[in-house]
């Protein structure tokens, strides 16, 4: 008994509707998509009563298939203007699964300034004042919101913080994570903005009496789950006390400033003399240092058996922040030129406080610091500069526009963005691959959209050199496998042990075709990524996007990089060959 | 003995170069265009090394022709990411007329960040360091500039404020008019954050021992000058004493409100009921009041027969600022609901202290009044943001930016601007041509790119209804005949006369067929102004726009406009036929 839940700001009214035919087998990603393809009118004002944000559980979110709890969640971009999805590991969407919520609509837009809190139940849908938990750190009002609605057993809680309230562009969309704290982001291209333009702070699910997620063929599903299970277990990246489990994504650190790719200085260099010091090991071992036992990370959400999910403990070995992704280590470190752990924490946990994508505003800070607002490598002021994002000053308000925005304010022309996304923690002059995915996806430059690296760096599913341009199929592939992937409801980093284990794969597959009864093979995975990606496409070519916005940034094509010394050099003919089939 | 001074900022080296064959008929807007068309790269950044900036004077520019004193500034465009062309009225360009520069290419961009003065003479060109007059207001600099250089008599100025300085997307480029007044600006689309980028502060010119602008037919020439001068003293808009002479462009206030199309508090209402207090005749009144004489109008430059340029005087009789123009009296009046001159007046000084185009300026102070930034109505607050942008305060960065990044930075919706340039003073709801021109024109929003408001209100070539959709050939036809004007080096304000009196059009062609030895005709008019628009429209291809650029912000279609309760209705399909020839 699947249904949608549409929700209109303009009158605050919910109603359930049944799911239409045509979505049966689309959740995720694939529906996110689907939604926004088919119902928001591309041209439209991102802030505007005509955009809508969708959130749809993946096909496996709420079995006990593994790391399988991703919410996805599209709409119109504030960031970039067009299509954005982007998902987050929480239980909040296993609730809605369970449920057989398949998709909440958020639509239209109130004519007053108020905000709302949208409690969602098996039968009901109903409205609450939250102006009253406004302009305030979001792990405040955690504790009151689960309070009142009947405590982490019964809840999950979807927000925005103060930057979405203040639609701001790099206002990402939070859930909690699985002991409440607010910091499991749906970050990039600013869908929080989109839920502050329509009045909506809150999103409560109480999946008291749900009947669970239909599952077509048990049998099937849990064959398919077990193997999935297997090969996460076994992958050296993905098992327990593995690289993930250890280190936490951060575990990059080290390894990509090797390759000479970390950005540095907003991408002046891609190598950083204090990475070490910011690196998942140093994060490791400094809790050890300060908790005084080695700390193996925690799942993110319910199910999950990669368990990379980190902390960082203050010199009194209290819990500073979780989790220091490798994105954020970067964003709020390397990419500042700042190389102290706890300036780092302290960055990372105001974005998560005031609802910021960390990419984005290392991003920004890197911007102005190149525009004369702070020197590189001024944690201090930076920490400050984050500050000033969570009162909404002037400063603020830019910064929390996005790097772009920060660019245009400041005059600064090295804006390292595809699409008026800032560009994640690899560089692209040397990662050709990701480069390619940067310029050509849907998303603006986004790393998660097609991440290259496991074969350019990492040595997953064979080893490309880096600098070898010709990886136009490359980033095709990846991206039509992500697409599946990201419709899944698992988790991205299943890539690294079903790319390199076979029966992983099939087990991902099995497990899809037990949930629904479809006889999906391989081939389906690449032709259900593509369909995907021509909707999200389609979307963007309605919205006025060309060939012309899937180049980066000018400066990257005559601005050599260290330590290669190598340029942006990738033809645009050979860019143009990732979609058009030629390569 | 025409030539080209190509100036290369990134080594400050400036050279004469013969002026290419294929130019050798092109002047003004048109050789702006070309330039930038055939040497700028459409996708390179504006403030980066790879854009430049154009100047040209006008095919008549420097003759005894009346009112064709101005000079075409052009280059990609930081506000719209387009190509822009920019004129003022000015010695200025009168001077490179008769030193035989066709026109002043400045490109590249310094490793550092210091400031330069240009000094241009008939046989050199030289750099002196202008740092020192750098964070000033314009008028404190100007004379000392002059007093060095030689004075009015021997030089004309072109410089940037500190809006330039830094770079900001709302910075014009600035000349002085007769008195030496910082105050005529090629103001639109932010050239003089690109002259900035490139540390060019002032180009100096000094036409001592200039040859003069030689003229292949002397009598065809003088007959033609004779009947421009004669249509231009004869038609009650542009005689002496006439509207313009008397009341300025200012005229036009009471006129569009009366029409219901004077944009008011951000566009929401095409009717103010301030209107009256601070339009032309109130500027007439006022002064008299004042300095206890009528005040006609003074020429903004050498040799304007409509002399049209205002004063405004304080209650002491002193001069406040000049000119109040009426797209001033509008943006910084009504547009953000202010009806007090001397308030509109200090706004109007201090974007001309700044170096801001008034339009973009007071555009970003209503979309900021309509994020929460200030009230409407309340002067005392928009003169405070004014400094701020002088200042380069975080807020006057983000209003220096423009409207977009105004809108942008505060999460507001409304913007009123066609692909990044806020509209001028004619709102598109209630009078449909001059929106279909918006929509399509090159340059963004902007009134002067094809001025249909002569026959939609003003009865000039005929009188049309304002409401009535079916404006794709006006909108067409009067961007190619406004784009030849343009190239003359005639100001747009002769289009009132030659479009009433034949035999002043005919003169216009006779001017141009006596200088440059051509045997146009009025079809050559419309040629060459397709052929202006076409090298525009491949530029902003090239760059990435599409037809979808070509729109009205969305918020048009579903708001009515007050008193007429009118969307904006015109169909794409329609707004496509402008240039599509099927209208």
């Amino acid at each position: 008994m699947d249904r949608i839940l549409r929700v209109n700001m303009t009158d605050r009214t919910a109603a359930f509707e049944p799911l239409p035919e045509k979505y049966k087998h689309r959740a995720g990603r694939w529906l996110t998509s689907s939604i926004v393809h088919d119902e928001v009118p591309a041209t439209c004002h991102p802030l505007g009563p005509n955009n809508k944000v969708v959130f749809s559980p993946g096909i496996v979110t709420g079995t006990s298939s593994p790391t399988s709890s991703r919410i996805s969640v599209g709409g119109k971009s504030p960031l970039t203007g067009g299509i954005k999805e982007a998902n987050a590991g929480t239980g909040w969407g296993r609730r809605l699964a369970v449920l057989g919520i398949r998709a909440i609509v958020v639509e239209g837009r109130p004519k007053d300034d108020g905000f709302w809190l949208l409690k969602v139940t098996k039968d009901d849908a109903s409205f609450e004042p939250a102006d009253a938990w406004t302009g305030k750190r979001l792990s405040e009002v955690y504790p009151d919101v689960f309070a009142e609605h009947g405590g982490l057993d019964s809840v999950d809680v979807c927000s925005i913080g103060v930057a979405g309230e203040h639609r701001m562009a790099a206002a990402g969309v939070c859930f909690n994570d699985q002991e409440g704290r607010p910091n499991r982001y749906a970050g990039r291209g600013g869908l929080g903005a989109v839920l502050g333009s329509k009045g909506l702070k809150f999103i409560v699910v109480d999946d008291g009496k749900a009947d669970g997620v239909e599952i077509a063929d048990e049998e099937l599903f849990d064959e398919g789950r077990k193997k999935l299970a297997a090969a996460l277990t076994e992958h050296a990246i993905t098992k327990p006390k593995g690289a993930l489990n250890t280190y936490g994504t951060a575990v990059l650190v080290n390894i990509i400033n090797e390759a000479g790719a970390l950005p540095t200085n907003n991408f002046r260099s891609g190598r950083f003399d204090g990475a070490a010091k910011i690196a998942g090991e140093a994060i490791f071992e400094g809790n050890k240092e300060r908790t005084g036992g080695e700390l193996y990370n925690h799942p993110c959400s319910p199910g999950c058996v990669i368990c990379c999910s980190n902390t960082w403990h203050r010199e009194d070995g209290t819990e500073h922040t979780s989790c220091i992704e490798y994105e954020s280590a970067w964003a709020l470190g390397a990419n500042c030129r700042i190389d102290d752990l706890d300036q780092v924490a302290e960055l990372n946990q105001l974005c998560n406080e005031y609802g910021l994508d960390t990419i984005e505003i290392g991003g920004a800070i890197a911007v102005a610091m190149e525009g004369g607002v702070a020197p590189f490598g001024d944690g201090a002021r930076a920490i400050e500069l984050v500050h000033e994002i969570g009162e909404a000053t002037p400063l603020g308000r830019i910064l929390g526009g996005g790097a772009l925005t920060t660019g245009r304010t400041f005059g600064v022309a090295r804006v390292p963005h595809v699409k008026g996304q800032n560009m994640p923690a690899y560089e692209p002059r040397a990662i050709k691959g990701i480069g390619m995915t940067y310029a050509v996806s849907t998303m603006g430059a986004d790393h998660t959209s097609g991440y290259t690296i496991a074969p350019e760096i990492l040595g997953v599913s064979g080893k490309l050199d880096p600098l070898n341009p010709d990886k136009a199929e490359l980033a095709r592939t990846f991206q039509y496998a992500t697409a599946f992937i990201d419709s899944t409801g698992h988790c991205l980093f299943i890539a690294f042990a079903i790319l390199d284990i076979a029966s992983g794969f099939e087990g991902m597959i099995d497990e899809c075709n037990g949930v629904l009864g479809t006889e999906w093979t391989a081939d389906d995975v690449a032709r259900i990524g593509k369909e995907i990606l021509e909707l999200e496409r389609d979307f963007n070519r309605r919205a006025g996007f060309t060939e012309l916005d899937d180049r980066l940034p000018e400066f990257m094509t005559y601005e050599p990089l260290p330590p290669h010394d190598v340029v942006w050099d990738v033809a645009d003919s050979e860019i143009d060959k990732v979609f058009s089939g030629q390569a």
